[in-house]
C-alpha cells in the first residue's frame, strides 16, 4: 500500500505482522476484525499484558519479551485444559523501532507456529509511555469441559508441573539482587534462572490431561502460595502441602541448601507459569502416566481438605511455615 | 476473599467489575478465562486500545472514557455486519483510584448492557505510564457472512452513516483551538461536537442491514478519507466522491459555511466512528429503507469506480480536492 500514502501504523502492520498471520481467519490484517471458528467446541477465552519495567525489564531483549507475552495467555489456555485458537495482540509502543519489531515479530511467529496458536489480529497504538503488550488468547475444549478453578474436593491431590521459584530467583539475579551474588560461581545456573523469567515454558502438552483428569486447574503466575489460596476460595476448600516435596530446579535446592534463598520466597514469588491442578486421588496414577508421556514432569505436593481457611504449608517436621505474603501483588 | 488475604488487584475485580461481569461465560471473573459460545455461527474478533493523552485527554471524565474504550470496538462489530457477543478488558492502571475506577465501570457495564455485549474478563496491571485500556470484543455473524473491506466493485454507491467530521471538531474545542473561539456564541453546538469526540455513537442497529445489502464495508475511525483509501485498495477499485454530499451536523456545516473550517479538515480528522460500505446499485433502495427502518441516518456520497489510484473527492464545480494528508496517523 505504498503507493497509496498508507499510513506508518499500517505500514509497520504489514512489515512486522502480516508475515507472521497466515492463518485464513486473519485475512493478512487488511480488515478490521478476524474470524474464529469455534469448530462445535467451547471457545476459552484469557487475557493477559505485560507492562516495560513491571512484568519485563526495559533491557530484555525484545524476543524474550515477544515470547512471555505470548507465553503467559498460552499457560493459562493449557491450565483450563484448551487446545490453542490462536490470538490477537495489542502493541502499545513510544515509536516504531526496527530493532526492536523485528525481532520482537519473528520471535512471536515462531512461537506463534511451535504452540499453533496464530496471530489473528491486532491493534498497534502510540504510548508515551512503557511499552505495554496486551494479548487475547483464545483455545478450544469440547463443549462444557474447561476446567476451572472451583472444582477442587477434599481428598484431591495438590499437584504442580516443573519447578517452583526459578523465576523469581532469575529476576533478582537480573535487579543485580543477592541471588546474583550467590551465584557467581555458577553461570549456567544463573543463566538457567534468568531464562526462566524472561520464557515462560507454558505446559500445553499437559492440556488434555489436565481436561481428562483434573477437578480444578490454574495457572502459577503470581506465586503458589497466593494461587494455590485462590484456587481453594474458588472451591470452597482448604489444602495442607508438604513444603518439601515443592519440586525445585537444582539451582534453586542448592540456593535454598545454603540459605541464600527461603522457600516461603519461591512459593510467593511470581512468574513460575506451571500448572497448579487438583486431582481425584483415584485419578492420580494415571494422570501421572499422561503427564509422562506428555513430557511433563508432575509433582504431587500436598491434599485438598475441607474448611475455608488458608492453605497450610508445613515444613519437613510438621510445622507451619508463616507466609508474611503470599503472592506478587501490582497495586 | 478479604478473609483470604486477597490481593489488591483482586479486590478490585471484586468491588468493580464482578457486578457487570452477569453473562454465565465470565464465571464471576474468578476464573483464569471466559467461556464464549459461537452457536454454530462465526465469531468476529476484534481489539482496539486507547491510550489516555494519545486517544482521549487526561481530564476526560472516566464515564466517556469506558464508553469510548467499548464503543470503539462496537464500532468495528457493528461494520463488519456482526451482532455484539461479549469482550475483555486489559486495563493498566497508575493506582488503584475509586473516584476514577467507580464511575468508569458503573458507565462500562451500562454500555455493556444496552449494547448486549457482556464483560467476559480481562487483566488488570499496573503501569507507571498513561492509563492504557485494551479491548478486545466478539461478535457473532452466520458462517462466511463478515462483511470485510474487499468486497467493493466498479459501479457500487459510496454510503456513511451519520455525519463526518464532528469528533475532530470537538477533539479541536477541547484543546481550546480555533474551533473553541468560532463556536462561543455556541455553546450547544459547542457540547454536541465534544460529545461526539468523547462517546461515539456505533452504528450497531445497522449491522444486519450491512451483512445483508453492502458489498464491504469498515469503520470510519481514522478519518473518511484514509479510511476509503484503505477500502479501496482491498477492494483493488477506487472511488469518486461528490464533497458536498458527504453529511455533517449542523455545527459542521455552520463552521464550514463560515471558513471557520475546510472539508479537507473534516473528511482527515479522526473518532468518526460511523459506518463507511459500498453498496451494490440494485440493492441501494432496499439499504437505504432497511436503514430507515435501524433509525440510522445514511447518505451516498460517490461511487466505486475501476482503477487504482487514490479515491478522489470533487467539489461543488466537479474541481478535486488536494488533500495534504488522508488521515490521523499515531507514527
Amino acid at each position: 500500500m505504498a503507493d497509496r500514502r498508507a499510513s506508518a501504523e499500517d505500514s509497520l502492520i504489514a512489515r512486522y505482522f502480516k508475515p507472521i498471520a497466515t492463518d485464513p481467519g486473519a485475512f493478512g490484517l487488511v480488515d478490521d476484525a478476524a474470524i474464529l471458528k469455534a469448530l462445535g467446541q467451547d471457545l476459552v477465552v484469557t487475557t493477559d499484558a505485560i507492562v516495560e519495567g513491571v512484568h519485563y525489564l526495559a533491557n530484555d531483549p525484545p524476543d524474550t519479551i515477544a515470547r512471555k507475552a505470548l507465553r503467559t495467555n498460552l499457560s493459562d489456555l493449557a491450565a483450563k485444559g484448551a487446545t490453542p485458537a490462536g490470538f490477537v495482540l495489542t502493541l502499545a509502543l513510544r515509536s516504531a523501532d526496527e530493532s526492536w519489531l523485528q525481532p520482537f515479530a519473528r520471535s512471536l511467529g515462531e512461537d506463534a507456529k511451535s504452540f499453533a496458536c496464530p496471530l489473528l489480529g491486532g491493534d498497534t497504538v502510540s504510548t508515551p509511555g512503557p511499552v505495554t503488550i496486551s494479548i487475547t488468547a483464545f483455545g478450544r475444549v469440547p463443549e462444557g469441559k474447561m476446567v476451572r478453578r472451583s472444582g477442587a474436593k477434599p481428598g484431591d491431590r495438590v499437584v504442580v508441573s516443573g519447578t517452583i521459584g526459578d523465576a523469581t530467583l532469575g529476576l533478582d539475579i537480573l535487579k543485580g539482587g543477592a541471588i546474583a551474588k550467590a551465584l557467581t560461581g555458577d553461570p549456567k545456573g544463573s543463566e538457567m534462572l534468568i531464562a526462566r523469567y524472561r520464557v515462560p515454558q507454558p505446559r500445553n502438552a499437559l492440556a488434555v490431561a489436565v481436561r481428562e483428569h483434573a477437578s480444578a486447574a490454574m495457572d502459577v503466575s503470581d506465586g503458589l502460595a497466593g494461587d494455590l489460596a485462590k484456587l481453594c476460595a474458588a472451591s470452597g476448600v482448604t489444602a495442607v502441602i508438604d513444603t518439601p516435596s515443592i519440586p525445585t530446579s537444582a539451582a534453586a535446592a542448592s540456593l535454598l541448601s545454603r540459605g541464600a534463598v527461603s522457600i516461603e520466597a519461591l512459593i510467593a514469588g511470581g512468574d513460575d507459569y506451571e500448572i497448579l491442578c487438583t486431582v481425584p486421588e483415584a485419578r492420580a496414577e494415571v494422570f501421572t502416566e499422561a503427564a509422562r508421556q506428555a513430557g511433563v514432569a508432575v509433582t504431587a505436593i500436598g491434599t485438598i481438605m475441607a474448611g475455608e481457611r488458608l492453605p497450610r504449608f508445613l515444613d519437613g517436621a510438621g510445622k507451619e511455615l508463616v507466609l508474611t505474603r503470599l503472592s506478587h501483588s501490582h497495586f
